[in-house]
């Protein structure tokens, strides 16, 4: 066998844990921590050595770049349990892959996939007691990179950090959810940081948000911002419709961004004799649709809720109610998906990975 | 006297001074910091009591808010020693309200006048021995907000420091600085986050401020992001072009930063006959000016250069070359600017602010 950096890993592990005081019946999302967390720093132009380490805080300057100048980016995913006890990884190399094109965007070093993905499942390893069988079940997986050069002068940092942090998640049940259309507020611009994931472009859709919220919808649609005519992601998630029998998302894009559950609810839909039509979805249409009573079904998706479906929508002060299906293609993809993720179904695609 | 939150500041000095460490003929813009800062912590819906204490790392945990979903703003602000050895702040009260803007913008809280300006004089205060005399010298001033609050989730933190740390300045001399008019990439969206100091607009500047670099240019002016037609900023400031007798600048939007040195250059152009129109300048007649002989100079604004001269600028891969002014409205203004900052001319308008 050939050594890796990763046979080498520094692991520290906790005392104790903290398992035995967490609450699996009432988690609330992203709230708590597994013991263990990865950390890998940059500096000088050389990723150093990967520690997994007892989860605690970072000493930070109060000149880091990434309190100044918001160089910070994520990926967000999740390691399932199944009934044999393996665990499972989703399509780990496509949030590899992704967290490293955010990197580039964001003027930050690209991360080794043995760093990314050895480093992932070594943490995983350490931790799969915290990974609970049964659908819903899971284990966020937050990988993130911060700037922590000191400095307030507004160019790239020349030290980061790369961290993985865990958090048990359970079924994630979003409640009935209305949607306003932006048609002045938006979340990415043409040329922009639209379709990395990175952290500036969650705080700029808070205030919008909020005043969705006062207005009782939960999530804003956002539109292009030059025009605001094209429907492009729903919240922190890809924006499916259906008008008739047909599905249709808007295509990735600058301002778009590439959903790996979006791109998997294409595969699944195609695959399974679903007319999908990936081209941009005019707000005219939908709300004509919805009019003639052809819009059938609404829905987000992303890795947190899976599929989130949509029960109506705002848009210039005209509120429109969707029908309730019985057969929805929301919940019917979304159990083709989960069977998936949870090994009950065969993973025609090889999607899964096993830790 | 009325008692306020101020009277009461906590202060714990620090023990040693770095200052003698300090080498003030050959400071680099931003990264040598005073002995103290000041430090207000956000919870429950209310501001705590302000402290200024040593300067050192903060706590933070992994999963502070920040770094997820960047809720981040700062300011950028200067203060002057005059020949009395007076200490002077410019315009604070013009940062404070954007600092507010911004926070609004980012759904953070608002900061109450008494922490940010009452606070910050208490602060320059015990450090005023950084700041030196002499034109060009200055302590750079650096407030900022972030969000400390814990867990992934994609919503406003409840948590938040305030804080602002102190760096001496000398001139800041740019040198030749050459610019690429934005044809791609943009800084801002309709409807986003350009107007706010928001830490995410500006790493989302460093990736193409990186490839004009490669090209053999300065900085970037940037460009709406939908026609890419009208020109906006110039990197981190706002620009001005002087076509015949006439300067140009854009009006402030939800795209462009709304400068304290932007406004304070068209109030002393316009107290001194010259002829200022704040309008949408376009790309197009910024290039038929260019040559036709008529573009004068081009020129960005800020705090930390008070005025940097643009040597040149390329558009669509054809490079405009600048003539070189005897008296040009760059240096007449930045003359004019700075003696009033320095209390070496009558502040006619009531700006500086004595500390
Ligand atoms: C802006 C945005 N769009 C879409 C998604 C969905 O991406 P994924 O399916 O990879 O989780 C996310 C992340 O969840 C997101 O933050
Ligand atoms: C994007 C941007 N535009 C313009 C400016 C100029 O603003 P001010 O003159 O208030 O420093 C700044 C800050 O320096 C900035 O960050």
């Amino acid at each position: 066998m050939e050594l890796t950096a990763l046979d080498n890993i520094k692991i520290v592990t906790a005392k104790e844990s903290k398992i035995t005081s967490v609450d699996f019946d009432n988690l609330s999302f992203g709230n708590v921590f597994t013991d263990h967390m990865l950390v890998c720093d940059y500096d000088n132009g050389v990723w150093g050595d990967p520690e997994i380490k007892p989860y605690e805080p970072f000493t930070m300057d109060p000149s880091s770049r990434v309190f100044h100048y918001g160089q910070a980016i994520f990926e967000g995913m999740k390691a399932y349990k199944d009934e044999n006890n393996d665990v499972w990884l989703y399509r780990p190399d496509q949030n590899h892959e992704r967290f490293n094109k955010s990197a580039v965007r964001l003027a930050m070093p690209e991360i080794p996939e043995e760093i990314f993905i050895d480093g992932l499942k070594k943490l995983i390893e350490i931790e799969q007691k915290w990974v609970k069988k049964g659908k819903g079940n899971s284990l966020y997986i937050r990988p993130f990179m911060i700037a922590t050069g000191h400095g307030v002068v507004a160019s790239p940092s020349n030290q980061y950090r790369f961290c993985i942090i865990l958090s048990p998640a359970s079924a994630y049940y979003s409640g009935d959810v209305k949607v306003v259309i932006a048609d002045h507020y938006s979340r990415a611009a043409n040329g922009g940081i639209g379709a990395a994931k990175a952290a500036g472009n969650y705080s700029a859709q808070f205030y919008p948000t909020k005043l969705a919220n006062q207005e009782g919808f939960q999530q804003i649609i956002w539109t292009d911002d030059a025009t605001h005519t094209k429907l492009e992601e729903a919240g922190t998630m890809n924006v499916f419709f259906r008008i008739n029998d047909t599905l249709y998302t808007a295509p990735t894009s600058e301002r778009i961004l590439d959903g790996v559950t979006r791109k998997s609810i294409i595969d699944i839909a195609e695959r399974d004799g679903i007319d999908v039509d990936v081209r941009p979805v005019l707000v005219s249409e939908i709300v004509e649709a919805a009019e003639k009573g052809t819009l059938k079904e609404i829905f987000g998706a992303g890795t947190a809720a899976v599929i989130s479906p949509i029960s109506g929508f705002s848009y210039k002060d005209t509120y429109y109610e969707l029908p309730k299906l019985q057969n929805s293609f929301a919940s019917e993809i979304k159990e083709k998906l989960t069977n998936i993720q949870y090994k009950l179904a065969e993973d025609t695609f090889g999607w899964t990975v096993k830790i």
